[in-house]
């Protein structure tokens, strides 16, 4: 195992460590139980936005907290959901007497852990709404899943909940607009290799040198198919096409192309990926308004892309585009 | 080799044109001889600044193209210098009367290319500064270079000179600038995996599966020494040492501390080394009054690290912070 990486056991201690004195003037990291708080949380009047999973898929969500995105992110262990205690506390921490939204990936420990969380902070009077990401279209359930993964779209959803709770819209509004974004977004993935969860200390799965696995989850949960490694032009034609059909979206139809890096592939790839599905896209009619390339939703190192399309209207262009200043994701301010 | 690509050779066209198609708000991408220049170049009456280098380092330097960054970027071949027409068509193309300075990383054909191309300007009557930089502190020579190599400094160089450039100073004081920054920056990198060059199709060195090197160049060139893993605290002070020795820093100095991933390494294990890296620097009385974390100047799909640190004054810090609208670093606009 080739990591960066102290003990094993401390790997997400540690890079909450490295956060905390990273970023202390946009995040607070609070320890035992673990969760990252916006520096200035929690905001009078503002809808409360906390996410939160297993940790391994930085930036997600730790590096999406800040102005304009979330209040709190709870990482649990690698791999592994973060327990109720650790949600209930960021949300009561984000808690500006207008309600929190927790948006929540569809893993079966996330969906729980969450659930019993809401019910903790409503008995404390805190006005909660949930909302499930779950636009992952490679298979209809998964390991840790019954349904769909969430996986891409989360980063969106984030990003433009985020801003419609800075323009202090309510909690029923901000999470209409969350519900919105997940019916409007659909990703797909893929791996050239596996990736080693470091307490396991050796590759979730084998993959020989030859081949690569379409559909894969952000854990290295099975996907589609395994084949021989094939073109980049013919692995995002394999994404895409998944993908546009699903909704469907339809020619005329404004999107915005998210373009992600599984951790090890590098940026000068997924420029290579971003052209092919730019092309298939314009092809279907479909106008890319916006775009986001790199490693936003990522699996440790292992390399692959995925590929997310979500529709755009006026209103989530403008959210998309306003101010966001977190250690992840920054524009506008 | 596992890489998302199609033919090798069609590596850096195919991702010029993904850069074209994502980025046509920022960048214009000119191909044959291949630059990437600023949608709005060239600028009345400021400095315009280029850089470039062989391809293989993404975002650096064509993701650092716009407001606040670089007016022009060449890339040539993966870890291959750009050739003197593509630098003297750059640097035409953003000539707005008041010069342009040319950022070199200090490799033989960049420094030999950079400085034909200078000779060729000039005798079209564009004043020309070159500064090279050269701030990795791991070996004195190197395979390609004469002296030390010009690593992770050049991206901050390039966000310091382009915010000067853009407060109109003159080409004397953004060369002056550049300098400085060079003078008071240093870096060293390692690695725990080589990369593949694409059109070479096997790695550029072997690694044993329980070794690392330390003191790697980005283009895979011999470091120091290789070793047995070690735990990232004490490969952070394998790095941190001979930096911080190098200027000397001294107690009381303001610094940016920039923890640089090669490519393959993912954000979990940067803020590990930041953490430790932050520490070591605290210790010794150094004050991180800014930081960068990220991959910024990678060696392909290479798994490591490098630490850059440079001395800060005010005015670094505000030329720093002031407004960077880029594809690869965004903040304040």
């Amino acid at each position: 195992m080739k990591k960066l990486i102290n003990k094993p056991e401390d790997v997400v201690k540690e890079e909450l460590e490295g956060i905390a004195v990273a970023h202390p003037d946009l995040v607070k990291v609070h320890f035992d139980p673990n969760f990252i708080v916006r520096a200035d949380a929690p905001i009078q009047g503002k809808v409360g936005i906390v996410s939160g999973g297993g940790s391994g898929h930085e930036p997600m969500h730790g590096g999406f907290v800040g102005l304009g995105m979330l209040d709190a992110a709870c990482p649990g262990a690698v791999f592994t959901s973060p327990t109720p205690d650790q949600m209930l506390e960021a949300t009561k921490a984000v808690n500006g007497g207008a309600g929190v939204l927790h948006i929540v990936k569809n893993y079966t420990g996330d969906i729980m852990n969450f659930e019993m969380a809401a019910d903790l902070a409503r008995a404390e009077g805190i006005e909660i709404e949930s909302v499930v990401i779950d636009d992952d279209v490679a298979v209809q359930d998964s390991l840790y899943t019954a349904g769909r993964r969430g996986v891409g779209t989360t980063v969106l959803a984030e990003k433009i909940c985020g801003a419609a709770a800075e323009q202090r819209r309510s909690l029923k509004e901000v999470a209409d607009i969350c519900r919105k974004v997940n019916g409007w977004g659909r990703s797909m993935g893929m791996a050239l290799t596996s990736c080693t969860v470091p307490h396991v200390g050796k590759p979730t799965f084998d993959l020989p040198e030859d081949e690569m696995e379409i559909g894969i989850g952000i854990h290295g949960e099975p996907g589609r198919t395994r084949m021989k490694i094939k073109p980049a032009d013919e692995i995002v034609e394999m994404l895409m096409e998944p993908i546009i059909s699903d909704l469907p979206y339809k020619a005329g139809d404004e999107v915005l192309l998210f373009v992600n890096s599984m951790g090890g592939t590098p940026l000068i790839e997924l420029y290579i990926v971003y052209r092919k599905a730019y092309e298939i896209a314009t092809k279907h009619g479909l106008k890319v308004v916006r775009n986001l390339i790199g490693p936003y939703i990522t699996s440790l190192e292992m390399a692959g892309t995925s590929i997310t399309m979500l529709k755009m209207d006026d209103d989530l262009i403008k959210l998309w585009d306003a101010p966001v200043k977190t250690p992840g994701l920054r524009w506008g301010v």
